[in-house]
């Protein structure tokens, strides 16, 4: 099951840069394995922006909501979920 | 070079149910072609609306909009553009 | 699945009497078979206003998506959806 | 008689986590009671994000007032709130 | 118990003055009867605008729902509704 | 001349107790005093909210901008101000 | 006493180019009559846009609203009002 | 040539008193030797808040931009401008 | 002197054919004779969109407008405009 | 390939006047190099606000979001992109 994800990343100016460059090393870690998993299935930089739009495939919203609010950025973040579902014009077998 | 496209369909109550069947007829040849040519390259429903997430493949910002201003139902759709570029967590090599 | 649906209704003025009544007569049917089914799980009516606030519980966002744009009202209706899932404080077995 | 009350939760990132843990457990505690005692009705997370649907049902807005403004986290939320009332094609007997 | 309704007009401009006249003659002798119980407590026009700001007072939502959605203008009226209670710095005793 | 005002009270949630407690004394005094004399006609709590809906009758906007403006939570309150005059329909000869 | 008043105007494309003429007149007229009352104290053109910002002088908002809502052009405007006072740091003697 | 400025104040409550007062005297002689040299034309408080209206008479944006931006309360300021031109229907010689 | 304008074009769907196309041409023909005067100085359009972004070079905000609002277009587009100025750090002379 | 770009500085009133003023010259030191190779083509400021309108210029969607997010100023910025492509009533060589 799809869901789009608009994540926008607010650091604070005043926090440390190492505690910064940390949160981010464990962000990409965890994105990186979920993609392995096939859980996170695209990311996007959106661009001049420090955001992201994510598509997700998950077995619930309750599995959706464990991932995303595990992220070391999510107290950072405003995010944005809309549940996408089969196009009927679409001709791709995975856009589903 | 990829763009993030959402589309809102607002077809008039009083449009005749042949022409707005006709009208979605061409837009799905049109979206089915764009989609075998790979330059649309991900198309989802929104779930509960009449709505559409697309991911276009273009060589520049006029390609998009001769592709995106053509379909028979641009006049009747609020539509929304935003770039898109490589994440740097992203471990897909077509998300680019 | 749950997913809580936000319905605003926008009849247009102009429309006969006698079609709006049938309109809202098989939307009536369409939404107690779904109630009936367990799939519209909760319908209220917002105070003041021709709204109403549901909960659906559905298999697939595409379930959710068949069964909200085949009302009869839904070309006449602004909607809105927000997945929802188990919150870590509830008590009630039901409200997942 | 029905509230739906959406509480958006916002803790300053530098609030110590031991604060943050204590604010959290009372307000879990003052949940659980209303729940039980069939005050709080609903109460849902909304996937991805910090933030509850919920559904009171309160003797009158006093009574709603007091509920949500002496919980703990009520200066650190953004609450909206929308009466609710009987839905004429409703089929169940409590969702008034 | 008190809500706090406001009112937004938007007659088209296409509808015959006579038909107008009608549909607020009726209204006006709803108001004013719904003044005289009591149940429509203040009623004040909004300087420069076709508004009103509302203050009612009701036994419950349905109450509130059925007294409002039968106006003549409902279908012509954008409408806002905020839940009301005493104000602990009140002194007055009505304000309630 | 009537005026609708709004408050949204935000305390910074860092503010000592006591300077809070001291402040929404000072501005409990001055509210009670002004509606003992009339010029803060209505006063109520809007239902799960930090904040009020309240009427003033006041001389003039100058005056009404030193009562307001004097609170001293004026700086820690987000105010939207609407002039009132009589509705045709009323029947209560002090609204206006 | 002074009012700010934004007003955009929306003529139906449709309405024939003598009744808006006529309209448009008749609103001139009008406009000029109470500027030389010195009711309507300023009246300038917003740049590029169908709109005007305008300083009212009048001794209540009962006036204001007569003013304002006779004009022809009102069915077809959206207003927006802001009640303006003395500021401290005027230095002009008929800013008020 | 005219601007039309709004500009909203937001002090953080955390300013010693006397810094802020320091900053509030510069912008009043500042402000006040503009609208003696014929710069700043009229200057309005906004009723109940922290706000301003202006009409500022400038040669170019140019002006207009640097008058505003040392403005010593620019950095605490939310401002709007809006270009102004003559209004066919002004019967006043100094509103241009 | 310099200002940047947005123009988003709406026509309705029911605009016969020929009298848009005529609508158009006359639009283009007064756009081009304008950049060819070097008042228009730059006009892009938006990707994916019926709406444009242009720089005007113009002596004052009435030229500005007298420009903008004879445009035939001009009933059917929602403009917003923002004066420029110079940017300190801008190395081009005609930035200007 | 253009990209409308609109960015908004806030920086925090408390940041030190030489952090600031470092800060500010290493962005005009790398906008002045960009505007030198033609890829920030053009650079205004916006008329009484602490923000500009820029049109880059660039190879690809990744060009544009190292540029915009190396530079010093990014983490204080808010940044809006629109695309812009070739206008079909331009006459100028270099609009596209």
């Amino acid at each position: 099951m799809l869901f789009h994800v608009r994540m926008d990343v607010q650091l604070p100016p005043a926090m440390p840069a190492d505690q910064a460059a940390e949160l981010k090393a464990v962000e990409k870690a965890q994105s990186q394995a979920l993609q392995a998993q096939g859980k996170w299935r695209h990311l996007w930089r959106i661009g001049g922006q420090y955001s992201n739009v994510s598509i997700f495939d998950v077995d619930s919203v309750d599995e959706l909501h464990t991932l995303v609010s595990t992220l070391p950025l999510f107290p950072y973040m405003k995010i944005e979920v809309m549940p996408l579902c089969r196009h009927p014009s679409s001709i791709r077998d995975d856009d589903r």
